[in-house]
């Protein structure tokens, strides 16, 4: 890698791809919209001499700009509101499928061919064998944030089967960490601080999830993007902790964390909403076959995530509530 | 069903469906762009009371009328074009995955719920294992046609999972019969009308290659219909026969059937285009086990495709050379 787009390179995630990059000399670029990423998380990065393209991956003559000269490209932008994609069908449809297809052809107009895509562990929906493997039962999709990704997915395998692309899949759990600023962890968080003495939760609280500090999400994608170099081929990875934990547990942390008793209101039902998977427990053995661990438990990564929201109280209350 | 849009209802598959779809009283109204259906292949079914819906089902407004007082939906437009999608990759994505997008989202506007699909048995890419069952391992695509087949049924999945939607998607491998227009068979025998001493063939023709009739790809979707009702979820079906052939054996049975011998020349490789799958062989125990059987060999479908075109030159001789 001598020069790499990150699309969504100000997001949470991509700006800590960012840091990565420039700690071992490689130039980058971002392309951000800032409709969820934040300058506060790029400010280091463009010291450091990363290049800002502002404005959304949709805009082909800016995707252009910000492409030129790479030799990959991180394609992290994305829609990632799981909930709520039967409310705007459009949204991941056009952030993510038509980004992605976007994304693919400005890489094959300037012969940049390695790109590392964010897909996702809902891609596995409900899946009926757990831990999941990369190649287990073809799902059936819940969610049109699934179906998007998938389309992704399908997308960068044609280019690396046609044009020798090299395409890196990583299909994420939730990730946890410093510049978090979306999902259920801030949510009880803020409704905490908003009023210490009850939680309202939704489900029934045992629906299982798993998550991965940012670190070792980003330690796994540049592990996985060492090891394939630039052999054509589209490689799947989930990126995961072989733990889990039910959102019973993750309050539990968190409310012992903050030193908080509240009274837990639970809306029941074995999930959260239509489209969220009760369970997605990811099997990893394949991105540890390459050396790769985690360093944090989820547990940890909770702690850790709790501690940067109480050093950063000015992000993490500029926000409107959501789930993931 | 009482009245049925069918997208793509004036194609080979589309207007087969038409037909039986009319024999069994139902209302039946076709949307197609006559890009690639016949006006002759409605001729009858126009008689007969199906309404026709002239234009491209990306036009939102003819879409919306076309569906109006619809319960039900054959979404079988599509490009079909397997070989060629990386020189045009605008076409599957707005084509297949936009389109199928926009079909959902018009059953909603008007609360159609049932969705009759054709995906392809190429969303398996280069099988691991064949025969291949529906649940086989999750694949890597290996053509922006199945990468865009996959979206569509991906999306289904989330508006079954989300709205109750009743989704059936069915798998098709090639499918021969009366009207078909398109793929090697017709290109075999175009070549041997012109030049009966030589036919050349992509790839080494030991391509493993697997075809359904028409007829019985029709009476499997319609079985599968009727099995599922209006239940709520997505229901994926490979058809095809058990049998497959070699394009050798193919090329054998055209030959003897037109009593020619030609020089078969070939391309060499174990398959013929960037995208091919070298072999489809799909599993259809779960099709079977609604009952449904094929009444014809692959042969046997062969053959009455030969007498078909046999029939109708003005048809075979009025098109360009494809091959799917």
């Amino acid at each position: 890698m001598e020069r790499v787009l990150i699309t969504g390179g100000a997001g949470f995630i991509g700006s800590t791809v960012a840091d990565r990059l420039l700690d071992e000399g490689v130039d980058v670029a971002i392309l951000d919209d800032f409709r969820t990423g934040r300058r506060e998380f790029i400010v280091d990065a463009l010291q450091r001499g990363a290049e800002l393209f502002e404005g959304d991956v949709l805009d082909g003559a800016l995707l252009g700009e910000a492409i030129d000269g790479c030799d990959t490209v991180f394609h992290l932008q994305a829609n990632a509101d799981v909930r709520h994609g039967l409310e705007n069908p459009r949204r991941d449809l056009e952030q993510n499928t038509i980004a992605t297809s976007d994304v693919l052809e400005a890489m094959r107009a300037v012969g940049a061919k390695r790109i590392c895509f964010s897909s996702t562990g809902s891609v596995y929906g409900d899946a009926p064998i757990v831990p999941t493997r990369e190649d287990g039962p073809f799902p059936i999709q819940t969610s049109l944030y699934g179906a998007s990704k998938v389309a992704g997915e399908g997308m960068i395998g044609a280019y690396a089967h046609g044009l020798g692309f090299t395409g890196l899949i990583f299909r994420f759990v939730s990730v946890l960490g410093e510049r978090y600023t979306h999902g259920h962890v801030i949510d009880f968080y803020r409704a905490l601080k908003a009023d210490p003495t009850r939680l309202q939760v939704l489900g029934d609280g045992r629906q299982t999830k798993s998550y991965l500090y940012v670190q070792d999400c980003v330690e796994a994608m540049l592990t996985a993007a060492a090891h394939h170099g630039d052999d054509p081929g589209a490689y799947v990875y989930n990126l995961a902790t072989d733990e889990t934990v039910t959102v019973d547990e993750s309050v539990a942390t968190i409310t012992a964390r903050l030193g908080l008793t509240p009274e837990v209101q639970k809306s029941g039902g074995d999930r959260g909403w239509a489209g969220d998977s009760p369970l997605i427990h990811l099997d990893t053995e394949r991105i540890r076959s390459l050396g790769w661990a985690p360093t944090l438990t989820i547990r940890d990564a909770i702690a850790r995530t709790l501690e940067w929201f109480e050093a950063e109280p000015a992000i993490v209350f500029d926000q409107e509530p959501s789930h993931s």
